[in-house]
C-alpha cells in the first residue's frame, strides 16, 4: 500500500517533474577530481554533453574541477538550482537532500548505490531519502541508478554516467535496470536510434514509472515510449494513465515494454536483485493488455518495434505485400507475416497487369512479388510504385539479398525515394552484412526501418497491426448495474459477526442474486418436509445442496444430490444427505439444504474474482472441465473492466471457438457471459470485504438464450 | 514418385560425390571474358578462389580468359576432367551434358536458369538433362544453383558466382535458394563464421539432399549441418539417412533445418479425422523429429545455434549457470533460459562460499551470479573458475553490459583463458555493439560463441540439450506382432471386388482384430432375433450399431444405440434403426447391425493414419472430444515408428498430464496405447491398400489395465 500512496501523492500533487529533465541550473554534489570517479564521469558528461545552463560542482576541498568553480558546500550554492545531482556515499545522502530541500532545489538525481537493494541499513537510508523528498515536495530520482538524458537541444543534459550521449530522436526509454542503459546506449550507437529521453528509474524511492509516463505524456519531443520493468508501483494507475498515452485520440504514443521476470526461476532473481515484489507473470499480461502497452521478450525486439513505430505511419490494415528479389526469402518472410498476424495482400489484376510492363516475364507478379536475382535499383522502384498504388496493400516489407548484379545502394536510394512519396508502411531486410552494409547506412539514415531478417521485419509490422486494432478500438465504459446493496451488506454483516470466512452456497447464491446474476432457481429448506414442498414449487427434477458454514468441498462429503423427481425422493435424500455429511464431519453445523432446479444442458464457464496483494481485485474467466487447466486456459483482468474488456477476455481464451459454435453447432450466449463479468467487476470493486468468488459453473445457453449461475463460492476476507 | 525414384537410383548406386566436390581438373563451360556475365564472375572465382587444380575454360571464340588456355569445344578438352561447370543458355544444356558424358567429364554444376522454375519448355529441358545425368552416371547439381563451395586447403574451391568466398570452419550449408546463399554468405563473412561445404542445391533435378548429406556424413571436415529446404525428395529416406547423421554413435553430426513454407496448407484428404488434422507443415515436423533434426525458424537463429554447436562441448545436462555484471540483463537472461528448457543450476554451498571470498560482499552468489557493475576482469575470472568448478553447473553464459569501470578486452581474455580450460559449454554475451565490439572480436576469434543478446544465448543452449537428448535417447526397433493377414486379405478383397472404399464397422473392427487391437466385444447380427441372442451372448448394457457400406456418418442418421438393457430392446432398437436408417437413406445397403458391450469408463484417445500423396503412411495420434480439436492438441510420425517413437507421441501432446493423471488420478495404461501406435503403424506397412484409418475412440483405461477400441472407420485406396 506504501507504492500506492506514494504513488498517490505524487500524481495528485502533480509535482513538475520540469526542473529534472529541463534544468537550467545543474548542481553536481559529490562532483570529483579523480578520473575513474564517478562524481567526475557525471560532470565530464554534462560538460561534453553540451548542457545549456550552469553548472556548479560541489566539492568540500577543489576550488575548481574541469574549468567550473566549486562550491564547498550546498549551502554555498547559489539560489535558483534546478536539479542536484547526488553523487555522496549513501549514509551521507539523505542529509544532503535535507540541505538540498534547505536551500531550495528544486529535483534531484541520486545517482549512489547502497539502498533497498542491499537491505538492512541500506532500507532506512532509502526511506528517510524518500521522507525528505516528500517534506520538500522535491521530486528525487533514484537511488542507484545511471541518470537521466535529455536530448533536446534547447537542454542537452547527460546527467548520467554513461559513456555515452544519444543523438536526439523520438523515443524515450525508461529503465529499471541501470546497467541494462548502459547496454542500451552502446547498442543505440551502433544501430543509430536517437533517443528523446533516457531515464534510469533506480529503486524508485520517489519518482517512479507513472511520474515519467505522466511528463512523457506530454513530451512533445516523445512518439514512443519503451520501459523496462522489473515491477509496478500500482497496477490500476498504471493501467489508467497508460491508457490516456496509448489511446490518445488525437496523438496517441505506443508504449513498448519488457517486465523482466516472466517465469517463476526470472522473478526469484528478480527479487534477490531489487528486493522488489513480484507478481505473477498473467497479472502484468492482464495489465499491460489492458493499458495498451505491448509487451515483448528482448532487448533486441522492443527496438525493431521502435523503429517501426518511430520512422512509419501505421498501417491501415493488415494487408502486406513482400517484394524481393529472391524466392526463398520470399517465402520465409510469407510465413512470418501469417505468424506474426498478417495478411498477404491479394495484388489487384490490374496491379499485375502494371508489374508484367515493367519486371521480366520470369518475375513472380503475384505476393510475394519477385523481381529475381538480376534486379537492379530501376526494378525495385517500378515494382514499388506498383505495388505501393495498389489499394490492396497497406504496408511493404523489401527484401535484397546481395547478388551478382544487385546494385545494392541505387536500390536504397530508390526506396528512399518511394518512402518519402507514400503514406503507407515500408520495412526493409538486406540481407547480409558486409556487402550490403552501405545500403543498410543510407535506409537508416533516411529512416526507412531496416531489418537484419525479413522475420522481424515481420514482426514489428505485426505489432504495428496490434497497436493499431488497439487505437481504433471501439470505446466503452464501465457499467455499473442497479444493484440490491443493503441485501448484501446484511449478509456479509451478519458473516463477519460471526467471523464465517467462508460463505454458504446460500449466501453465495444470494449475493450474486443481489448483483444480478442470472441464477438457477433455488430455494432454501431447513428441514426434509420443507425441502419436499419447495421442490414441488419448484417443479421436477431438482438438485439438492448442502448449506453449512463449514464445508468446503459439498461434494466430498456427500452433500449433492443430483436429478430427484419426487417431493418424497427429496426428502429421503434430504435425511440421507445430513446424516452422510455429519458422519464426515460431525461438528459441521447444518442450515439445512439449497433445492434447486436441475439445469439445461449447455456450455459452461468459469468467472472468478481474486485480490492480489499488490494489484487489487483480479477477474478471471475461463471454459470449465479438466482440459482447461491441464491447457491453462484462462485470461485475467485487474477490476473494473469495461464492456470491451469483458468481450476481449473471452476472445482471448483458446477456447473460444467453443463459446463460438464449432461444427455447425450454434453460438453460446456471449453477451450474457460479457453482462456477468462486468457484474463480478462491479462485485470486486463495492465490496472489499469480499476476497475471493468463484462462479463454477455458470452454464451459458445459446445466443439470446441466456445463462445460469449453477454453483458459487465466496470467502470473505477476515 | 519419381523424386523417390531418383533418389533410389542415386542412393543405390552410390555415385561418389568426390570428383563434384574434390575435382584435380575443371572445365567452365561457358567461361566468358566479358567482366559482367556469370561465365566470366565463376571462372574469376575459381582463379580468385585458389583452386589447387587444373582450369579449363571452354567458349567457341577466345584462346585465353584471364591467361588460361582456352579450350573451343568440350570434345577438344583434355581426358581426365573431373567436373563440368556449366554456364550455357537452358536450351544448350541437354546437349552439354550429352557431350560432357561422351567426353568422361566425371560430373557437373549447371549454373544456368531457365529450367522447371520456368515450367513449360524448361520443364521438359530439365528432364532432358536429369535423363542425360542418369545416363551417364554423372552426378549433376542444379540446374539454376550458385554453386559450390569447399574450403578445405588440399582443394580451395569456388565454383559458385557468390562474391565471396568464405573462410574454411566445420559448419556445411546446403540451401534450395541461391539467393538465400548469397546473403548467407555474405552474413558469414561480417559475423566470422567459417564453413567446410557450402553446396546451393538448385532445381534438385539430378543431386538432391540425401545425396549431399550422404557425402557430408563421412565428411572429416564437417561437425555441423545446416540446411534450408522448400520441400524434400522423399522423407522416408530422409528420416533414415538423417537419423545415421545425427545419432551416429561414435560421432553424431548435428543437421539444423530452415523449412520454408511452414504456413502454406498441404493438399487436404479432408474426410478422416486424421486427414484434416494433417497439414504439410505438421509433416514435416514429423519428419524432422524423427530424424533427429533441430528445426529453426531464421537465419538468425540456424547461425545462433551453429556456432555453439560448432565451437562448445554438447553440455552434459541442461544446469545453467548465468555470471553477469548486471541485475536487469541477469533477469531477463533466467525468463530465456526456463522459456528454452534450461534449468537454473543450484550453486552449491561450497562454491557460494568461494565465491564470497572472491566478489564483494553486495555481489550475487547464488544463480545468477552478478558480479556487480563495477568487476573487472580478475572478477569475472575468479567468479567463473567458481563457477565452472561447481559439479551442479554443466554451462555458463557470461553476460557484460558496458559500464564505467568494465575493462572489456581483458575480461574477453580471462573467458578464452577459462574456454581453454574447461570442457563445460560457455556461451556469451557482451550488450552493445560500439564499446564491446573489440571484446567480442577477441571472444570470436578464440571461438567462445558469442550473442548481442542474452536471450540469443540461451536458445542456443536450449538447442544443444535438445540434441544432447536425442544422442543419448534408448536405441528401440520396430516391432513386429503375429497378424492374421489371411483373414485381412480377405476382407480387403472382398471390399475391392464390390468396388467399396468405406468399409463397414464390422469390416473395420475385424481388420483391427487381425492386428491384434484390444476391441470392446462385439457380435455380427443381421436380423432382429439374432441381434436379440448376440446381446444375451455378451451380456447387458449393450449398444448397437449399424453396418452399412454406405453409412459414412452412423450417428448422424440414428446408426447407434446405447444401453441397451435387454433381448427385447434390443430388438425393438434393431427394427428401429434399420428403419429409421433408410428414411435418411433410402438406397443403402444394410447388412445388419453390431452388438457391442457397453465399454467402461476410461480415457478416450484417438489413433489414426493417413496416406500422404508425397510421404507415404502418416500416424496420428491425439486425446478424444471437442478441446482437442479446437486445440488442435495431436501429433504426427510417419510410419513406421519404433517403440520410443510411439512414446514420444504420446508424451509430446499438450493433454499428456491428462494422460498421466490430474489432481491425484492414477496414470492410463500408456504401454498399452503404445503397443497400438505399434501395430497401428504395423497395419501401415503392410497393407498398402488401406488408405485411413480413424481408431476413435481408444478407450485407455488405468495402468495395466489395458484399453479397448470401441469404434473404428476404415478406407480403403480404390
Amino acid at each position: 500500500m506504501s507504492a500506492q500512496d506514494d504513488a498517490g501523492v505524487l500524481l495528485s500533487s502533480k509535482r513538475s517533474l520540469k526542473p529534472i529533465f529541463e534544468p537550467q541550473a545543474i548542481a553536481v554534489i559529490g562532483a570529483s577530481r579523480r578520473k575513474e570517479a564517478v562524481g567526475y564521469a557525471i560532470l565530464a558528461n554534462l560538460v561534453s554533453g553540451g548542457f545549456k545552463g550552469k553548472i556548479h560542482p560541489v566539492n568540500p576541498k577543489a576550488d575548481t574541477i574541469e574549468g567550473l568553480e566549486c562550491c564547498h558546500a550546498i549551502n554555498d550554492l547559489p539560489e535558483g538550482i534546478d536539479l542536484g545531482v547526488v553523487i555522496v556515499p549513501s549514509t551521507a545522502v539523505p542529509e544532503t537532500l535535507e540541505l538540498c530541500g534547505q536551500k531550495g532545489v528544486q529535483s534531484a538525481i541520486v545517482i549512489s548505490a547502497g539502498f533497498r537493494e542491499i537491505g538492512g541499513e541500506g532500507t532506512r537510508l532509502e526511506r528517510e531519502a524518500a521522507e525528505t523528498a516528500k517534506k520538500y515536495r522535491m521530486p528525487v530520482l533514484g537511488p542507484n541508478c545511471l541518470g537521466l538524458i535529455n536530448t533536446d537541444p534547447a537542454i542537452s543534459i547527460n546527467a548520467s554516467f554513461s559513456r555515452t550521449m544519444p543523438r536526439p530522436g523520438n523515443i524515450a526509454f525508461v529503465s529499471q535496470s541501470g546497467a541494462l542503459c548502459a547496454a542500451i546506449l552502446d547498442y543505440a550507437k551502433g544501430e543509430d536510434i536517437g533517443f528523446s529521453k533516457f531515464v534510469s528509474l533506480g529503486n524508485k524511492a520517489d519518482i517512479n514509472e507513472l511520474c515519467i509516463l505522466r511528463y512523457l505524456k506530454d513530451d512533445p519531443k516523445t512518439d514512443v515510449i519503451l520501459m523496462y520493468l522489473e515491477d509496478l508501483v500500482d497496477g490500476a494507475r498504471f493501467i489508467h494513465l497508460a491508457r490516456e498515452i496509448t489511446g490518445d485520440l488525437v496523438k496517441p504514443k505506443p508504449i513498448l515494454a519488457i517486465k523482466a521476470g516472466r517465469t517463476l526461476q526470472g522473478a526469484k532473481a528478480a527479487s534477490s536483485h531489487t528486493g522488489s515484489l513480484m507478481g505473477s507473470d498473467e497479472v502484468y499480461d492482464a495489465i499491460f493488455a489492458q493499458a495498451g502497452v505491448l509487451r515483448v521478450d528482448s532487448v533486441e525486439e522492443i527496438f525493431d518495434l521502435a523503429t517501426a513505430f518511430a520512422y512509419q505511419a501505421i498501417p491501415r490494415s493488415k494487408r502486406v505485400a513482400i517484394v524481393t528479389n529472391a524466392g526463398g526469402p520470399g517465402i520465409m518472410a510469407t510465413d512470418a507475416c501469417v505468424r506474426y498476424g498478417l495478411e498477404m495482400a491479394e495484388i489487384s489484376s490490374a496491379t499485375q497487369e502494371a508489374l508484367r510492363k515493367v519486371l521480366p516475364p520470369t518475375a513472380n507478379f503475384s505476393n510475394p512479388v519477385d523481381v529475381i536475382g538480376d534486379a537492379q535499383h530501376d526494378r525495385y522502384e517500378h515494382a514499388l510504385t506498383c505495388v505501393l498504388g495498389d489499394s490492396n496493400v497497406d504496408g511493404v516489407i523489401v527484401i535484397l539479398t546481395p547478388q551478382a548484379m544487385t546494385d545494392i545502394e541505387e536500390i536504397a536510394h530508390a526506396i528512399v525515394r518511394m518512402n518519402q512519396k507514400t503514406k503507407k508502411t515500408i520495412l526493409t531486410s538486406f540481407m547480409g552484412f558486409v556487402d550490403v552494409s552501405p545500403g543498410i547506412k543510407i535506409l537508416e539514415e533516411h529512416h526507412v526501418p531496416h531489418y537484419k531478417f525479413p522475420e522481424e521485419a515481420a514482426r514489428a509490422l505485426g505489432a504495428m497491426i496490434r497497436y493499431k486494432q488497439w487505437i481504433i478500438r471501439p470505446r466503452t465504459e464501465v457499467r455499473s448495474f442497479p444493484i440490491d446493496s443493503v441485501g448484501v451488506r446484511s449478509i456479509i454483516q451478519q458473516a463477519k459477526e460471526k467471523n464465517q470466512r467462508l460463505l454458504t452456497t446460500h449466501q453465495a447464491m444470494e449475493i450474486l442474486k443481489a448483483y444480478g446474476f442470472p441464477l438457477l432457481p433455488y430455494e432454501f429448506a431447513s428441514f426434509a418436509p420443507q425441502a419436499g414442498a419447495k421442490a414441488e414449487k419448484i417443479g421436477f427434477p431438482v438438485a439438492i445442496k448442502i448449506v453449512s458454514p463449514d464445508i468446503v468441498h459439498k461434494l466430498d462429503v456427500g452433500g449433492v444430490r443430483l436429478n430427484l423427481k419426487s417431493a418424497a425422493e427429496v426428502e429421503r435424500a434430504f435425511k440421507e444427505m445430513t446424516s452422510a455429511v455429519l458422519k464426515f464431519q460431525p461438528a459441521a453445523k447444518i442450515d439445512g439444504v439449497l433445492v434447486q432446479a436441475m439445469g439445461m444442458k449447455g456450455r459452461e464457464v468459469i468467472l472468478g474474482m481474486n485480490r492480489d496483494p499488490h494489484f487489487g481485485p483480479i477477474l478471471m474467466f475461463g471454459l470449465g472441465g479438466t482440459y482447461v487447466e491441464v491447457f491453462k486456459d484462462v485470461t485475467f483482468r485487474l477490476a473494473p473492466i469495461r464492456e470491451l474488456g469483458a468481450r476481449r477476455m473471452i476472445e482471448s481464451i483458446r477456447a473460444y471457438a467453443i463459446l463460438k459454435g464449432i461444427r455447425g453447432e450454434e453460438p453460446a450466449d456471449l453477451e450474457k457471459i460479457i453482462e456477468c463479468l462486468q457484474r463480478l467487476s462491479q462485485l470486486a470493486s463495492n465490496e472489499p470485504d469480499v476476497s475471493e468468488v468463484d462462479i463454477n459453473p455458470l452454464v451459458v445457453y445459446r445466443k439470446k438464450e441466456g445463462a445460469q449461475v449453477v454453483d458459487a463460492r465466496i470467502v470473505l476476507k477476515i
